[in-house]
């Protein structure tokens, strides 16, 4: 297994942050989920939208509604999360009416607040793309302009051996291009 | 003005981060470009596709072709903000070609891990989504695969007084509706 390598000392929750497959099945105190509702809370948006939105499932009927949407692939593992969130982006500018270009963009801000105020707390998350978009519009009764977008899992890191043999050997941080290699142009090669 | 609420205990950066416009000259150490762009490097997104690329300009001629192409209502004020970061997201799955719904999601998952290593190093920065794409496109010679989707100005605070009276009176941290406002379902009343 490969180690993440860093070349900038950066904030402790951003470096040791990963996404784990093995939750516990330890329940989330409530404590701890309005904490991490409340990061998400201040996150930036354009025109301070805030277009974030969120089906909480931190227990049943909810969470199995949640947990009934997710690929098979993904409920191998987070049958064991004992959160689930399903996070909505609201597609229209709420004074105007119109399209808010930054609908998704500034939902993952808000999910990025929320992880990081998560790892704080001794909780893991886990963000999934994998899920029935369509049911769940369905399910939760979402207009055509709320987009269902992602599905986070919460709650405390677990023993890898509750994973079935494929998803342990994906148990540990996932690494990074550089960041230069994310920078399109303007990066300084004489800060290498 | 009105103070910002907070209804449970939440980091630091967090908590005290918002988007000033008020911006002094003093440049950005290449120490702390480097940190914050390490930051958005360990962003999670799907299947780890890390779809967030940059245009930096912390010098002309970048800086001052990134700044030409903001409204004029955001020139006002970005124009003493000494580093402009175009973010442009990767519409497609590197592996296979196909749409990526998540480039904007995870892109700004990316620029809320810059935001708050910023302010973890006593840097502001302020996303303006004002600014004109599709000279962004041409100017920078994207491809349609490439989504320019926010220009993040980062620097130093300076002194409110150098903002016009208009700008002058927004000076200050927005307000956010309540964390349980953008629950839609799920919402327990007993926290409150």
């Amino acid at each position: 297994m490969n180690r993440r390598d860093f070349d900038a000392d950066i904030m402790k929750e951003i470096k040791e942050r990963w996404s784990p497959r093995a939750f516990a099945k330890t329940p989330v105190d409530p404590v701890d989920i309005k904490g991490v509702l409340e990061a998400a809370r201040y996150a930036p948006s354009c025109f301070n939208e805030q277009p974030w939105r969120f089906i909480l499932g931190d227990s049943d009927p909810i969470r199995g509604q949640i947990f009934g949407l997710l690929t098979e692939k993904n409920q191998r593992w987070a049958k064991r999360a004992p959160v689930l969130i399903l996070i909505v982006a609201q597609k229209l500018f709420e004074q105007t009416g119109k399209d808010n270009p930054w609908h998704a963009f500034d939902s993952g801000t808000a999910w990025g607040f929320l992880a990081l105020e998560a790892w704080r707390r001794g909780l893991i998350t886990h963000g999934m793309g994998g899920f029935h978009k369509k049911d769940a519009s369905a399910l939760f009764d979402l207009s055509e302009h709320e987009l269902p977008i992602a599905v986070i899992a919460l709650g405390y890191q677990g023993d890898p051996k509750v994973l079935d043999e494929e998803q342990q050997l994906k148990e540990h941080p996932s690494l990074r291009r550089k960041a230069s290699e994310s920078v399109l142009i303007g990066w300084n090669t004489e800060w290498e």
